[in-house]
């Protein structure tokens, strides 16, 4: 399936002129609203692959249906996302759960639909049928160096397909750990990883990026090898200059400041990427923004202000929504996911860094504090409508995506017991 | 597969000398050494019949060989972890994933192997094939009508499996809540599900509990229904004499002090349940005793206080292993997992509770805090091994499972890629 | 000093044009506008007494000029916060920090001033000088009856106070319990303290209420008798139909799911009282809205919908801010607390409940989503500024506050270091 | 006051026999016991200045009689426990609480107590009388150089002292961050931070050592400047080969590997010092071994291999307890804390290494918990005490420090309105 440039001009129709009065008020209050509205609307997060079909936990999953059962499928239905919100034109494979079988029609059918590969996955953490070692006690970290050898062949050839994608990083996501104590020397385990990671590091062409994620917990419950940032950072100092550490919202222990980190990482250039979700216990897996919007807008607040002063070159982060669909329609749920995120990047554009500043300096607490929470408190729909309208895309794209009974057209193309992979 | 009791004898018999010496020496710094080896020899705790396969997370399952594929296989896997511990006389039974096909030949087969049916377990949790409504947005909460009805009466049909086979109670887990702010009316969730909880208990025989187990997250990360003791214990009340709450460890917010509530519980007579694990961020579902063995004691040591004083007539708990196995054999898991629950249970015992009372009365704290460490630092290994040792178990239950070669004559029998229902 | 209604006319006059400006255009897209406006200029959060002082940590406190070392000055203070926000007409009046010497003339300055005298709050958890017994090993529970009657005495004397002030409530706040194991028999604490409130209660006048605060922990670090709601429920069941739950917002464990516990005390008749303040760590008693505004707003659509229907006759809760003020004046930071609580309040009055029952009964949840994510992200800095203004408050009160100048002028009147009585 | 040889040979007369049996049976089970006391017998650690006074809350301090009120009283205190314990030979001492007068002879006391001068540590985070700039808003980090001047100069005053003590160390806590967002710049507040502590460190002497401590949250609730090990350890490799971090077991998230952190740091040669305590909740500051004292058996565990097999040549650390005396006679509760240290790191000596590898490379999950609950079942009172013993000290420290009826002795000498100079 593909929506039709005419099917969404003929929808935003009946918006426009509402749409456009508020407009004009808005951009009568904030003298800056055009490099908003041009920065959001520049703006684009990748999609992974495995966010299409539906999410689970250990006690089971609820699909509905119209999943798409093929990495094609898949690229269509990110180009849906992307023609209502004009904020999605790439798409973040994981192998092997989404192997192109032929790079160069893959390549060509995403470039059609607009769209361009991001980050690569590769995957250590499950086993695959007709994998010679398994990954039960672990992958880069394993005691037994054909384990680790197995799974450093695995990056290196999620590398080469990424070469011949066009993606230009590997995102490295273990998990590596330990369920009891004494399972694992942490030592060891730490020592084996880097020197698995060194390997894969050689095969990155000059011009990739190799991201390392950290988590603190799950699928293990005592250890993860890279339990932290300061451990990621440890590793990619290590590593050389291609490396980066990878900020993921959910991978945190309770009450963790993360804004912090992320100001920290971009201190020191060292912030690579970035994976979008919400969460009120562990790692939820929930759509960005629906538990904590004022944190996410404060992260946001320290990423414009880390883009905007950048003595440490920081490169732009690799952007992707990371979150788990259990209940809702992966599209519908992407679509409000982008959202959010715009809506707190609009809202932290907003903030008047000099006044902040200024505030900041004279230790005057109360009005640092008014000056974020104004941004904040204004309402920025507007301005999200107006970038994605200056694309081409939908004013209001759940209502866009509903009229234009996308999930209905799919289960009719797909059936009702198609099945994605993934988790 | 079964072991037989010359087998354990033969085992014994180059370890019995080492520890009757050992247990001359406790037994001289312990007058009431022999009350505690008879309250342990006498203590029992439920198998659930889900535990004897691979457990997993939902980023993938690591299996093993010879799990029990029929639930008279899962039977004879308790039977091998009883003949070794003596401590593991009766299963609790999980439907649908273990429908007796014939209760008659199923409870004759249970006795046979010298076990009875604890508690049963129903699960609104899941979806089966061919079941007509989905529980995706919850079950005895649900806003349909039809769904609860549909939960309900799978309910009852538990409860009349139960009779059939001799259980005398039922616990009720709900995953009911919600994943997004907005989801779920708090208010009509809870009334839904008190209105559906009075219809089970209206189905339970006059000499039956109702076990009401609470959980502040997962499977839905924003709300459950049934979140904490004081919301099961307000249903609880609502419901009548035959309805208790059931405390699992790995069920509560970080930090939480469970051993209080077991307390606050006990007071009133109300705490009907117990489920063993241990956890260190969420519900782990780790081998019980493997991250906190001190809280495990703290709260032995109010069972052990409200079971010697007990004005509310609190009946004993129904005691239950729910743990899950991603790493270890099943059985050696459990093995340890009911050492780890008599370790603590026996520590508590070792508690001067009149020393204690009255150090508290002065409050003297060094001296309460003192006497608590004083019994915990005790070794009891030798305590537990008599009290198999008089039942006929095995001093040393996990050497003797691997001396016996257990595992691999499971896999003879049922092959390497059996698998047992469950998670 | 008392600011005089010339004073805020003059200040909102420039404001005036865009204020009302914005207000027609507000109204145009809100047709329950001037319900609402209606509901916050109507609603009125009382202060405490100790709230006007420098707070602090255990690490150390820093003052600040012009502290009120007055119990009439403090009042002054929430005077001068009452005429800028017209939503803090009432003081939480605490003993033994402020007792009235004569409370004729405090009550007589009081109504003078426009305020009236809200819940008063005891204290037994510091020693006073002159104190026969010590509070050290608690109070209410203590294992000393003569500890217990001392507290108990105190708190009916809190309660004659309140008589003679026409205050209708008392709240009772324990640091009751424990630092280490085995410190406290946990069942002896519990029935000391309610038979301590029985005693408590039976002093109650009878158009009086009680309320039983809760907190897992600190300033004990072990256990704490009245640990949660469910404790103090089950407490206020026990005493009668004049007690009721408190919630303080600072009091819970990390990521507790606080809006469905105000859900459920409220479907039964059961929460009395509010405490507002915000933190991300523990009890850090941060301005309220600060750190997690969007759980202020959802629990805003609890209290709303509770309110709204309310079969079990819950009374309308007693408001209060219960902050500490450790870097900024803490007259501004209550004013910017009033904000917050009122910015809450406005949205959770915005949200379509007829459409969220819709979307809740059809379990769509993504349209019950962006019900509440509309609402909240809707600026109602207006509605606030013009319930204020019908009432003669300021449009802008932090702004009027620097205006006046008032922390100098305070200054000049009470010196440098004057100290308010506190913590 | 001061205890005499003669007392403690008094009273260890009549527990000696028993002892000697309980020793002779360990002997025979553990081939390497010698080694284990010998290592426990060398085994010190440093008391702090601070600790000898009641601690408290921001609730308030419940004091108690015959407090040191002068340094030479907190040495003398100090002595007693290192008379009874043989492992407290060392006072870490804190600028301003403790200045002392006449070095020289403060330094004769120590040595004649047989005490030296560990640690140093500083103070930013309290506004002492007479203070030029104050600390409210920060010190190292501060917006202002002055303050960051100041803050400099004292740590530089805080080296001097300790040279002229014989002190080789400085341990810098700080209190530095935000309460609100917004309040702070994270990167103008960490390059302030890093440039003050450079100047630090150069005024350090070559044979000096700086200990950087971390904090995720508390006196500040919003951010901390060092808010973790990786902040932590970033600013101590920029300073340079002095420097390293500082653990301090209260100073983490809820539910962090702290165990594993140790790891990471010894791996690198960068775990500089150890503040013991433990918590349940936040920083608790509770007595070390309270709460969870498996955790503490699970770090010295990495402390002891990290100690053993060390090609990265960390130091050995320096420890030091750090908790609060809130209830305990802090004399008694210093003991007790030495007794759980020691009993963490006996049952640690215990753990059989060259099994414990071979189940792990082996992925023998089983073995290598159960070797891990072996050593720490072990009952090792018998260890400490024969350790003691060799040294001199008394066999039961806490009976000895009763019998000697050494507070009221204190409370003799020096009154029971005495107060130490601290929190």
């Amino acid at each position: 399936m593909q929506i039709h440039q005419e099917e969404i001009v003929a929808l935003n129709k009946d918006l426009l002129v509402e749409h456009k009065e508020k407009l004009t008020q808005l951009s009568r209050k904030h003298s800056n609203l055009e490099d908003i509205i041009d920065t959001i609307s520049n703006y684009n997060i990748a999609i992974p692959s495995w966010a299409l079909g539906a999410g689970g936990t250990r006690f089971g999953k609820f699909g509905f249906g119209g999943e798409p059962s093929t990495l094609e499928q898949k690229l269509e239905d990110i180009s849906v996302i992307n023609a209502l919100t004009k904020s999605a034109n790439a798409v973040s494979l994981h192998i092997p759960w989404d192997i192109p079988k032929n790079t160069n029609a893959i390549k060509e059918k995403a470039t059609h639909l607009g769209l361009h590969f991001d980050a690569m996955n590769s995957n250590t953490f499950q086993d695959q049928d007709n994998q010679e070692y398994s990954y039960k006690f672990g992958s880069l970290c394993h005691t037994d160096k054909n384990v680790r050898d197995q799974a450093v062949a695995h990056n290196k050839a999620v590398i080469d397909y990424g070469i011949a994608l066009g993606s230009k990083s590997l995102t490295v996501w273990l998990a590596d750990g330990s369920n009891f104590p004494g399972q694992l020397n942490f030592r060891r385990a730490f020592e084996n990883t880097l020197a698995s990671l060194k390997e894969i590091y050689a095969h990155l062409p000059a011009d990739w990026k190799l991201f390392i994620e950290y988590k603190p917990y799950e699928p293990n419950f005592y250890s993860m090898v890279i339990q932290d940032w300061g451990t990621s950072h440890m590793l990619a100092k290590d590593l050389g200059e291609q490396a980066y550490t990878l900020v993921d919202l959910g991978h945190h222990l309770p009450n963790t400041n993360i804004e912090h980190i992320v100001a920290t990482l971009m201190t020191r250039g060292m912030l690579g990427g970035f994976h979008f979700n919400d969460s009120k216990y562990g790692d939820d897996d929930l759509s960005v923004g629906v538990m904590k919007p004022y944190q996410l807008f404060l992260i946001f607040n320290e990423l414009v202000f880390g883009m905007e002063n950048n003595p440490a070159n920081n490169p732009i982060p690799a952007w992707m929504i990371d979150a788990s669909h259990n209940l809702k329609d992966p599209l519908e749920d992407l679509i409000q996911s982008i959202e959010a995120i715009e809506t707190a990047y609009a809202k932290a554009l907003l903030i008047d860094q000099k006044a902040l500043e200024e505030a900041q300096l004279k230790n005057d607490v109360v009005t640092a504090q008014r000056i974020l929470q104004d941004a904040f408190n204004t309402d920025v729909k507007t301005i999200l409508a107006e970038a994605r309208l200056r694309n081409d895309g939908a004013i209001d794209p759940i209502s866009a995506y509903r009229s234009l009974d996308v999930r209905n057209v799919l289960i009719k193309e797909r059936g009702m017991n198609s099945k994605a992979t993934g988790l």
